[in-house]
């Protein structure tokens, strides 16, 4: 077990596709910066050289044969890299790390989504990230059908295919957003459900208002 | 859990790098095809295009900032793959299954010799290898310093650097060498130790005499 390093906020922001959460890990680093906090902001997978070799893999629509499992456990793969080479150096330094998604997602995506067993994806997951969780969760809500909405509006090439991921259809996409909400009803102190239907900036504010006290109670403002 | 396809038989070849692994999973496949038994020979980590991809990622030295446990976890991502889409299948048809390699490497690779826990990679592997053992494993047992020596020797260049895991000095490979030994005497009634300090013919025969009667017992000669 990794010791959990308390010097730094760790936050993580969750949510289905096209929910926003690039969107308001941006606006949240920005603002935090502009305060002069030190930010390191990272996505999963991904975030190391080797992680965004995962990423590559995990992403690519060409591995249409790669099982659940399979995925699970690059996922972790990635993360395990993430967390002792920048996440807990980061928290020791005392930054604010923003996760632009993190265990919750597989947990979610591959658990409920997939089929495989959300218990043992927990498992193997906390090992990787030797017990690190954030200590504040901010969950996009929005349902399935806006979500992938929003995502093929977005693109401009008027083609879009999405990656691996984006792909699956809409059921498993409610699995997901269904599943997001069963872990924030079992985690309520830690993940935050924030309606993401709205415009950014007014779902940035009420990210705000439950950031600040926490970096305050943590003399990082 | 996978269905445990018994149709079939499940060997792997295990042993430190230079003990002549790849060498002697060639010459049985050879004598099984003599005979006209189907063989599907494979090398961990590898075997699928995903695993392929995970292979060069886990060897590549660019890379020595890799952790342990994102070994581990890459090496049961390739495994999970391989089952799936290869071993498993292949068993259902009755054919003789050879694995370069397979759970015990990282057990004593990265618990014995990276210092993760061998019982936590042990659990994660299984899972990701939906139980899937092999029914004998052949240990060619070699001490340290021939196998590395034996490298060295064969590389044609004269400019040896090996890949990442075997750039890994003495001390280490002393640990794997003894961590074998260690599973070989948990697990007797699988794992069989193989002297392979011999040629490469007389290691064959006493893996051929181990090898045929398994065969016969289950009609596959």
């Amino acid at each position: 077990m990794l010791k959990h390093e308390k010097n730094g906020l760790f936050i993580s922001i969750e949510g289905p596709d096209g929910a926003g959460k690039t969107t308001q890990a941006r606006l949240l680093k920005t603002r935090l910066e502009n305060l002069g906090v030190e930010v390191f902001l990272t996505r999963e997978p991904g975030g190391t050289p080797v992680g965004e070799e995962i990423r590559k893999l995990l992403l690519n629509p060409e591995y249409s044969e790669m099982t659940v499992a399979c995925e699970v456990l690059l996922y972790s793969a990635a993360r395990a890299q993430l967390v002792r080479q920048l996440i807990n150096p980061s928290l020791k330094k005392g930054r604010v790390v923003i996760s632009d998604r993190y265990l919750d997602s597989n947990i979610v995506y591959q658990g409920f989504g997939g089929g495989e067993s959300p218990e043992i994806i927990e498992k193997i997951n906390l090992w990787a990230a030797g017990g690190l969780m954030p200590e504040i969760t901010f969950l996009l809500d929005l349902d399935a059908q806006t979500g992938l909405k929003r995502l093929q509006e977005g693109d401009k090439s008027g083609k879009w295919q999405g990656d691996r991921v984006e792909q699956k259809g809409l059921d498993y996409h409610c699995r997901v957003r269904q599943g997001y909400l069963e872990l924030a009803g079992r985690s309520s102190g830690r993940i935050v459900i924030i309606e993401a239907g709205g415009n950014s900036d007014a779902v940035h504010e009420k990210i705000w208002q439950l950031t600040e006290p926490l970096l305050r109670k943590k003399n990082l403002l």
